[in-house]
């Protein structure tokens, strides 16, 4: 060994996993990386991998070429196993690697999968959490903004709204139920802003909403403002999710539900590494616990 | 070739790759995800690098523990090459890649490296944009905010901008000179908020602030409205650098110079892929043209 040291012999990694028949590479399936949310994730999911000697081989599913090629690269290099962060890979991909005994580990995303595993933030409770944030803070008349249809966490986020009115207003007649859901098309600023249009238009607008991201919610909370002259949170009381480092900008002061970031993916890394010991097995779904961020968006 | 499609045939890239002695993947070295200008770079790259069937491994140069891994692995791996987008990797591991004969392509980093190649927003051209908006917007008493001690790029648009404000004050006697500068720590939105108290308590303020990134400047509007009261644009003029997302909000309209992610990253893997076929030669250094983007803070 220091005889290696002095000369400066490299271990190399291809021959011995050639020999090993599997590598120490990890893909991670992501969606751009522009929103701030996923950047963060995917930062802790390539720390956590370093911690495990496992290297990541990163690729955006919103590219059509790469994730076709990128995909092919990932079996042909035999990988150790995969973390998909996003729902835009369709589930016939990660059926690929499955049939293959690749392990696959899916983050705030839901599966029927057998054999992939599940790791989820707590959107029901982050829910019920905005809700009852939102009605102490004295909002009576609710809405949910998100990607209800499209995104599996605006789906449960929203879900999870509307059921903990419905509990909160059987208690407190002076909120109004049903929740009005405004469904947007992503999970962008520039969708929040289209959300407060048509919500703040009306008559009998809602004075209290709960957007399915932070980004939403900055989109609404400037549309709030500076189209409808209406003050935040004097008059309107605005609840995001995930907690991006704009969330706690002066200009919005964001009350939030935090992701546990470090939390999702090293659950994520321990199962995928559980997978790599026994590839066999049920399909596991791991529960990561969110908490509340108090600012004065909703105070 | 029907026949392995048919079979499900997966080319054993690790043999391929053990025989021809040269891997397909290549290192991107980054510093943190959360600065929204490093993730946009970072899409690119990755990008660029899958339109070249090159595989990255990105890794964080923040995290001291995954660098030393990473970049062990790096060098087992037999990696086609590295490219590195941040200042904070020592040179001195750019040169252990060169001496095992490893192309090094840096983005927007000095470097007097020999056989390192060099890619950079045109700092300069920059600079002096700014400072022509500013003066042309009717700012007469200029400030530059930026870490122009720890950073390259800070350093360069500092001086940029400084010798810009000297020529045209040359001209314009209603313009002061010298500029005054405030280093920060950082290019963070923290920094910026910093550097607004400490150039905004003055007694004679300045009218016309040039930040070195858009995280300092939607700092620095914070401040001044919410801390100084302080109209933007009315009575100070801001303009940024990078145009990242958040600079086109409805809150901040930030005027800025643009830089061009794609440019940037084409023109490091063409660089690198012509180094995989010729190591040797001199360095080169590319200059990526920028653009100015006039929004409200600065009109």
């Amino acid at each position: 060994m220091e005889a290696a040291r002095t000369l400066g012999y490299q271990v190399n990694l291809i021959a011995r996993e050639m020999i090993m028949q599997r590598s120490s590479m990890v893909g991670v399936v992501t969606a751009g990386f522009e929103n701030p949310f996923r950047a963060k994730l995917l930062s802790q999911i390539i720390a956590a991998l370093g911690r495990h000697k496992l290297t990541p081989l990163v690729m955006n599913a919103e590219d059509p070429v790469q994730i076709k090629h990128s995909l092919e690269m990932l079996l042909s290099y035999r990988i150790a196993g995969i973390i998909m962060t996003s729902a835009s890979p369709p589930l016939g991909l990660a059926r690929q690697y499955l049939e293959g005994e690749i392990p696959v580990v899916m983050i705030n995303r839901a599966s029927n999968l057998p054999g992939a595993d599940v790791v989820v933030s707590d959107n029901m409770a982050g829910a019920a959490l905005a809700a009852q944030m939102l009605v102490d803070a004295g909002a009576t008349r609710l809405a949910f903004v998100g990607p209800t249809k499209t995104s599996y966490n605006g789906k449960a986020r929203g879900t999870g709204f509307a059921r903990a009115i419905q509990r909160i207003a059987k208690q407190n007649p002076q909120v109004a139920h049903p929740v009005e859901t405004h469904m947007t098309a992503a999970d962008t600023y520039e969708c929040g802003i289209a959300a407060a249009h048509a919500l703040l238009k009306q008559k009998t607008r809602p004075d209290g909403v709960f957007c399915s991201s932070d980004l939403l919610a900055l989109g609404f909370i400037d549309a709030a403002r500076q189209h409808f002259a209406i003050r935040v949170p004097e008059e309107l009381q605005v609840v995001g999710f995930d907690d991006i480092p704009a969330a706690s900008y002066e200009n919005y002061q964001l009350s939030t539900i935090q992701q546990d970031t470090h939390g999702l993916a090293n659950a994520a890394t321990d199962m995928l590494v559980d997978r790599m010991d026994a590839f066999s097995g049920a399909s596991r779904t791991c529960v990561v616990p969110i908490a509340g961020v108090v600012r004065k968006s909703c105070a």
